[in-house]
């Protein structure tokens, strides 16, 4: 069902409607039209016609989409049924924040362990997860093999660990830490957190007035 | 400059153009073909121009953008010359994380205090910005008229805490609650910060291979 060269905007937009018809799921809402779900989004009927068409064939003419099933169908385009490991390299604040309230399962991923280089963090647990030593890394990863790490050091040492990591064989990176990450390798995935980005669109709307 | 009914999705790219231009600007770029920022940015020449022809004219045939003077006009249409004042509702992981790291003055807001119910909190400062008692909010509010509230309470006092603070004046809120909120006061902003959504755009792309 996925298509080649869907574009960026319509991919980030997937998310969005998993999280809207997720919700109308949990309310026991059980179909809707493309004009009312477009209505709670944001954005038209036709646009969402238009997205869902890049992934196959969604809803009945008059009858609209059935909830649970377009939920099931975009869950399993986003790959939230693959169950993807990931780790957390770095327990500060927001680190920490992540193991505490993430839910991680909800995204369809499962967390295994963080890492740090604080010897007070070692050894430890948040959530019921492990917190190791970062210089364990290496014969953690050919035994778990993760999918993906949460990249929260700071800095200084964003670019390194992302190396360290890719030599390791890690290919996606879930990047909060504000650093342009490269590298030369293929395939390798970086996604970005930037806070900013969602603050200066809240500065626009109360500038716009 | 500032026209009426700028879509949504134009609106979220402009902070993302903005900070393309930041960094183009810092590393002493002058100016910059829409082709070339496009490439950079993922998308096409044609959807810049497009883009920025919501705000106005910018570029020159020919010879593309001072990158420079787009940043500054791009960040001026976001409001970051406004100086907005902010207060962080909820001093946990998180909000201890964005009181550390995250730079609100380049996002052109100033933190002016933060807010919590612990009394082992209460009094003390992070990276010199005082945590006051929320009790406290009825007096401060009206002083200092913050413009935005960041929301990093538990979900279980989301919508209440907002609630309050919309009572109290306040017109922005960044929420990071992962709580719909709503409210009937008129001209109430919510942005929402949805880590979830990044996540699955990144399990979306290592799905795909």
């Amino acid at each position: 069902m996925k298509k080649q060269n869907v574009s960026d905007t319509v991919i980030r937009r997937l998310p969005r409607y998993y999280r809207y018809l997720d919700d109308l799921h949990v309310k026991g809402i059980v179909r809707i039209s493309s004009s009312t779900l477009g209505e709670k989004m944001g954005i038209t009927a036709s646009q969402i016609r238009q997205d869902l068409s890049c992934f196959g064939e969604f809803g009945q003419q008059g009858y609209g989409y059935n909830v649970d099933e377009l939920r099931t169908e975009i869950g399993h385009i986003l790959g939230v049924d693959n169950q993807h490991r990931l780790i957390i390299l770095g327990v500060g604040n927001l680190g920490h924040a992540l193991m505490q309230n993430f839910r991680f399962r909800d995204a369809g991923f499962l967390l295994e362990a963080a890492f740090d280089i604080d010897p007070r963090l070692i050894g430890t647990e948040v959530a019921g997860v492990p917190i190791l030593d970062y210089a364990r890394l290496e014969e953690f990863i050919p035994v778990h093999r993760p999918d993906v790490a949460v990249l929260t050091v700071s800095q200084a040492v964003a670019q390194s660990t992302a190396d360290h990591l890719i030599e390791l064989g890690i290919r996606g990176f879930w990047n909060f830490t504000n650093v342009e990450l490269s590298t030369s390798v293929e395939n390798v995935r970086f996604e970005d957190v930037h806070f900013a980005d969602s603050l200066l669109t809240l500065s626009y709307r109360i500038t716009e007035r």
